[in-house]
């Protein structure tokens, strides 16, 4: 499928992106590990930046190149800062505050984020597949979290793992550091499909446009309205929820979408 | 197989009910769409209501007449209401108040709440049978929470469904608006069971038995319990389920049924 | 596989234990029942005691003789205290007190606890396999919560229970009191792993081995780690979640294995 790629705007570097029809691509280009080193994580927030703002990005697909879909942080980086006069202290806080900054913008994010999982996503990789909103696979990906295995428990990638998968299911990939593979992760939850390596992109494709045409002011608030609510108790999230509810029903693009389809026809979208 | 259904109480109108051997049965009662109207909430409230003070009710099972178990709210009534002064919001609010309030009936009914479907459960619909305590499917039961293609998130629906399945595949259902089939509704843990259309009243009747002859006054207390705990931490939770194990065995039912055990005799609950 | 096992300490009475290659055994050895009389709760408590302060076990498995896992509280204890002046109050909160002070015990133990079940798990004896950090069953295993049929419901059984399984799994467990076979507990996320009978310990040995040979001290640290930030909002778990991984990369055990990692060599731990 020959397709023609308009790219907005083309970063150089370990993350690149394309644009089509509403849907940013953004990719780990830094082969073999894709690792989250400083820059890599500042690139990604940069780009996750940048659509937040762009009213043409509808959907974003989180993808990498190569084998591994990103194989957690640099530790050659990590471990060059051990020779810092703090041991390293002060770098690690660094890389772990821009490690769970760069989580929540992912969730905190107005547009929905689908990750295109084609190989090994493990530690903080693992946790990148888990912060995204969706997640397709192909039979190749394979996810860990073997922190345990170089004693540094992945214990900022099981916030968002956990919050995937169950508790067992959590603490078997935890404390033993396996890895499973894609049919697996499916069945713990951690995954929405799993599909042949080489109908990824398509599949993916048409999630993201089925996401692409719905209303944008309609998929930020309920986006946010979703991990919000996931933290409260019922009667709380009730109140909050019926709130945003009757704000959303407020909207034009709400009136417009009812309307549309009381009249059996397509909705045009505003976004307010 | 013929069936003397005892009526205790008739309503006229969009829900009706029957009465047999302990099990009450509500039904949506209004096809083609089963729509949540105020009216039909209202209907289903005072059901709810009635069912709480009727010493007789031990079960209570919601299920729905025509191919649609319920579609969610009335659109129509809604849109009818953006004449008003107010383009609606005080209408959407009432709405919005009365289908929390209804949901929230359901999780805090003394009784437990079986959903019997047969059909499509469509966002406030669909919120419906994921707030009961059980769900039974036939095959042609099917769900989705579709506001996302109107313009309108099922924020309030989602409160209930994301209780029930996982963060991934609420989302799936959450942004693209898509329908799933009852064996995918099994897999994801919003029904418990899915059977063939021609046994599904049947099935729902063997639990609701099996239920109903339980000591009510031990079903209301660990129904209630089991909600109250789930959005605590695990002190709090062991403390205060602690409590009510102590209240629960100085009751007379428990006393009764421990004693019927050891005994290896029936147990006849007096309630109390 | 004829072994031999070093016996660090034996009790006698209704709990034993082997000790090997850093995995202790506990066994509820009380067949045909292996209640949890206050007895029982004492021996365990008192071996999980003395495993946490003992440097040389790494990892727990809690088994059990008999054709059954544990039945729960021992009700016929129970019911003697109703003679009792208070009718069995103080005992029945000094039972709870002791269960919801075991199970803790459990979760909060520094070293992960495997549950190996090969019989009936009921009641208290299912909270049991949950509050384990994992469990493997064979295909004889079986659980229940059927507090319900005797008036009693299982209120404390389900604070860990509703933790492991989803929210219709675990109602239907309870308010039918009905016993589910091992692939339907693996299914629910209650057991990891199903295997077969003759070869239920050796599965077991070797998910203990695998995690014996991690970090003491990582373990430790990611396992408390786990359950406190289950309770915590994203933003939170993510503050909390960093500062433990800092801590974690600053420690020696980390420090070795990182290094033995990119040196390609394997770490030698000092668990600390």
């Amino acid at each position: 499928m020959a397709e023609v790629v308009a790219i907005k705007h083309a970063p150089e570097g370990p993350v690149t992106t394309s644009f089509q029809d509403g849907i940013l691509r953004i990719t780990l280009s830094k082969p073999p590990a894709n690792a989250l080193s400083l820059a890599v994580m500042a690139a990604l927030e940069s780009e996750f930046g940048r659509a937040r703002d762009d009213r043409d990005v509808r959907v974003i697909v989180l993808a990498a190149s190569g084998k591994v879909f990103c194989a957690g942080h640099d530790l050659k980086e990590m471990t060059a800062h051990r020779a810092d006069a703090d041991r390293g202290r002060a770098f690690f806080e660094q890389t772990m505050a821009a490690c769970a900054h760069l989580m929540q913008t992912i969730v905190r994010h107005p547009k929905p984020v689908i990750a295109e999982v084609d190989g090994l996503a493990t530690a903080a990789g693992c946790q990148l597949v888990a912060s995204c909103d969706l997640a397709i696979a192909s039979g190749e990906a394979a996810f860990c979290t073997p922190g345990v295995n170089i004693g540094l428990f992945c214990s900022t990638p099981m916030v968002a793992l956990s919050r995937n998968v169950s508790r067992k299911q959590a603490m078997e990939m935890l404390l033993t550091g396996e890895t499973i593979d894609a049919p697996t992760a499916r069945e713990f939850g951690l995954v929405n499909r799993v599909v042949p390596r080489e109908y990824l992109a398509q599949v993916v494709n048409k999630y993201a446009q089925t996401i692409a045409s719905k209303s944008p002011l309609t998929l930020k608030i309920g986006k946010e309205a979703f991990y919000e609510q996931a933290e409260m108790g019922l009667t709380e999230a009730y109140e909050y929820a019926s709130r945003v509810m009757v704000e959303n029903m407020m909207a034009r693009d709400a009136e417009e979408g009812i309307g549309a389809f009381i009249e059996k026809r397509h909705p045009e979208w505003k976004g307010e």
